[in-house]
């Protein structure tokens, strides 16, 4: 007898359940592509560009119901032709077909469900090549990025959630008993059954399509919840690949494929906001600017809209032992960000009369200056520019980096890049600018792309207020502090707990990023999975009625004086 | 040493999370209410009274900031003089104040919360006949159903979601402990915190305002949120009460009593609205019906809604071994809703041409007379009428009465229902009509107050379809199913789960309603825990970082050849 697809996986969701429990962390994907002998890597890698090849210049198939025609979104930064049609599907049949698929989605139960996206996840990790250079060639991020971002690390983020959703699911106790309170406590018997909300839809990110995609398209699957995934048109086909990929899995195992499709039309028929209208969609999940978020929850009423807000990634400096450390890590991600999703750091806090570090007192504009050095030296060399600058894909972008050089004195101006291996490729260096802390009108609006701000304080208290108001209104993926001032770290703590932030504190990488280190855990809160699903009960006899002698009943007698005060 | 709050109840508080687990119910208050002596419920009843009488013909006593003036908005349907002043505060000003109390009870960390959550139950608990006479003087609700909904399994109820929200709390790994995933792996730690989403606001229910307000309001403080409670005009006293118990505990546990506050208005000036678009309330939690429920989803967008929806609670009537139960239960059930929120079932769906029962085949016909008379019966035997029915507060009720009875054949007029001792009270007995199935528009509407309907269909199966259908469009607290075939019970099974709804199978009491013996478990789902937190992580290195040789890279070559494809 085969083995089903929980059994199949039973071992690795369990593990990955207990680690995450216990506040650790697993990454077999990541950690078996390590292992990986690099002659295999070179294969797979090979492997995946000629099947990414063989998708360029044709229609991208998926079978999908209520097709209406083709459509073309996307070009390549890098001045490939993609030229991949996919089909255009009118979004109120698939968002049919997804409701009609539900029922047998949801009796499958969690066990088959968490065992099926675990399939999924192991078939995508062998395509992970085919995604880095699909995301790449989208999103214009560099290679390396694409392949952090689209590859086995956003796999074991999606795994996380898998077993995150898969656990949740297990703790819902199937069998009730108790004893009805009264006459004469006749014992009850019932079952608990999980309800998924209904219809889920993804909306793809531009520039981290996998990366912010798969933690909402797996959490909703899991808990029984088919999904529209509607990509951005700029990045449709990471995604498209995904969805297909998807729909084999369950139609090999006997479910409806069409629990997952894709919606991708032209921008101006605004299926995003067609789908997140929809009374049956019941499930929204976005990660971006908080201004499509603000949207979102103003007019998707019907839906429980799960929102990752990017908003002012911010940084707080207030000393270091690692001066050099810390310059080069924000250089790296003032560099990091080509697209208009901003995962990388916009606003450095810095005390104007300056601070500590392990190299002597530097100032605002001694740090100003070394990091836009820094930024020149990395960009100066040929393999490490190639590994975090991404090509420009968005007039947004561009138009920011003129746009924000207006508001303060320029302390590293953008320019071109030559790579001359990317003759298409409009690369270029970032913007640095710095501002005054009462220039807020400029630095709490969400800049795109290579935008950063060296804001001048009075304080660190007076930059951790600013964090405390700035992010805490407007959202940020994570902040972070720089200081050897326990007493600091501490009240930076608490600035980000009023904000609700994530922190990191003291280190050069910063999360949110999949180019970083820390970008392991997907993000947090038990509710992103429970949000998905309730708890319906049935109640019954347990056993044939034997009366049971009442207990005493409650006295009132006193109210019968008190009706006629 | 004096052991603090969670020492104090640590015992109970663990109990009763095991049982939740476990799929089990523990009701420690109400155990305690049965196992006490006949005479110590006489004692607490006539202390209670006594309490209760003072507290009328004078102004309640809050210390809340911002008062205004005062206001008085309850009259008691079996006209005694309430005659109580409530603070009328500024909305405003108690939203700001329960913000700034905040930081200090997230600081307080669940374990405190929890066992200042249980101190304040407990105090509760020992003003059990206070609180009923209170309700029962504000919504008409019978002295018997009074002390149900308000007193010890009230208590209960909140106990079990103050054991669920802090069980929730707890299995937030408060370490986190991983490797890097790259540049040498170094080894990370971090803390997991809890960041409780912000103010909450409570939207009292009329007529169970107790029963359907602890679970909201003990979830939010356990997992740190301040809470607003604005009740209904029309029953103040009892929320009232339980706030300047809270303040009371909180203040003496050394805490801002302001995380706790009143605010009442006359309703032309719409606090509720107010409140629930108040940029700084987060949560709001509303027991009613759809119509409210989709105000809240639509206007409070900055706030997550937990709406429960009383909507059409249905009985599906296919055959049964016990026609006499059924009808006693169903004629219990109909006398029993004297208000505007609705826990009694509206409609009753049977097929025409009738169905068996241990008393041989019953027709529709058959039915709604036996229905009429066992309610005629009940509403003779003045004991057992002064258990179940309520004296009607709301004009609402009265039209509703008046104008269903013209879409149908009445099977039970709705007239007046005297007791000589409560001469003030408008009592009257139940309306029951008989429509048929294309009726949809006169059914699907949400009637207040003692009327059902017995609603004529073609089929079980055709039952089961318009339960589907309507339940699931409209909401309800339950539906109920009766049936001798196993078939039928499975087909109910899955129309309860398409429509979402808890379901119980051949019990002629019904839940939801506090009256009633099923009705401990409060309403379902971690989410409705979860749901009120975030959790935010700190990360640094765990030790000083020494360099480990880093894995080897992952390849990328065949990109290269790619770009110029």
């Amino acid at each position: 007898m085969r083995a089903g697809p929980y059994e199949r996986h039973r071992e690795l969701l369990s593990s990955v359940g207990r680690a995450i429990a216990a506040g650790e962390s697993r990454r077999p994907f990541t950690e078996a592509t390590c292992r990986d002998a690099a002659d295999a890597g070179m294969r797979s890698a090979r492997t995946g560009g000629k099947v990414f090849r063989s998708l360029l210049g044709r229609p991208f198939e998926l079978g999908q119901p209520g097709e209406l025609g083709r459509v073309r979104t996307e070009s390549s930064p890098y001045g490939l032709a993609l030229a991949i049609d996919y089909p255009r599907c009118d979004p109120a049949e698939l968002v049919a077909a997804a409701g009609s698929a539900a029922a047998g989605w949801r009796a499958a139960g969690p066990y088959e469900r968490a065992g099926l996206a675990v399939e999924i996840l192991r078939r995508l990790n062998t395509r992970s090549h085919e995604l880095a250079l699909a995301v790449h060639h989208t999103t214009g991020q560099s290679l390396q990025g694409a392949l952090r971002a689209a590859g086995p690390r956003a796999q074991d983020r999606a795994l996380e959630v898998v077993a995150q959703a898969f656990a949740e699911s297990e703790r819902v106790p199937a069998d009730l008993r108790w004893m009805s309170a009264e006459r004469g406590g006749q014992p009850l018997e019932g079952s608990c059954s999980l309800v998924p909300r209904g219809v889920s839809l993804l909306v793809g990110c531009p520039d981290f399509p996998l990366w912010n995609g798969y933690p909402g398209l797996f959490a909703s699957l899991v808990t029984g919840n088919p999904v529209v995934v509607a990509p951005h048109p700029r990045s449709v086909l990471p995604l498209a690949i995904t969805v297909r990929v998807a729909r084999q899995v369950l139609a090999e195992a006997g479910h409806s494929p069409d629990l997952v499709t894709l919606a991708v039309a032209e921008p101006e028929r605004q299926v995003h906001r067609r789908l997140a209208t929809d009374p049956s969609v019941r499930i929204v999940d976005y990660t971006g600017t908080a201004r499509f978020a603000d949207w979102l929850e103003q007019h998707a009423h019907q839906a429980t809209v799960f929102a990752n807000r990017t908003g002012l990634n911010t940084v707080v400096v207030d000393s270091t032992d690692d001066y050099r450390g810390l310059v080069r890590g924000l250089a790296r991600a003032s560099c990091r960000c080509s697209g208009t999703v901003r995962t990388t750091p916009q606003n450095i806090l810095v005390p104007e009369r300056g601070f500590s570090t392990d190299e002597g007192h530097k100032t605002l504009r001694d740090l100003g200056a070394d990091l836009g050095d820094a930024v020149d030296r990395l960009l100066a060399h040929p393999a490490r520019a190639a590994r975090e600058l991404g090509a420009i894909s968005a007039d947004e972008v561009r138009d920011a980096l003129t746009d924000a050089a207006r508001y303060g004195p320029v302390l590293h101006a953008s320019g071109p890049v030559d790579r001359p291996d990317l003759p298409y490729a409009d690369l270029r260096s970032p913007l640095l600018v710095r501002l005054r802390a009462c220039d807020e009108r400029v630095y709490t609006h969400e800049w795109p792309g290579l935008v950063s701000f060296l804001v001048g304080t009075d304080s660190t208290s007076h930059s951790l207020a600013l964090l405390r108001r700035t992010v805490g209104r407007h959202g940020a993926l994570y902040a972070s502090v720089h200081s050897t001032d326990p007493l600091v770290l501490a009240a930076a703590g608490t600035a980000a707990l009023d904000a609700g932030v994530h922190l990191v504190e003291n280190l050069d990488d910063l999360p949110a990023d999949p180019s970083s280190a820390l970008a392991e855990l997907p993000d947090s809160g038990a509710h992103f999975v429970t949000g998905r699903f309730r708890v319906v009960r049935s109640r019954r006899h347990a056993t044939p009625v034997t009366p049971v002698p009442a207990p005493a009943p409650v006295r009132l007698e006193i109210a019968a004086d008190l009706v006629d005060v």
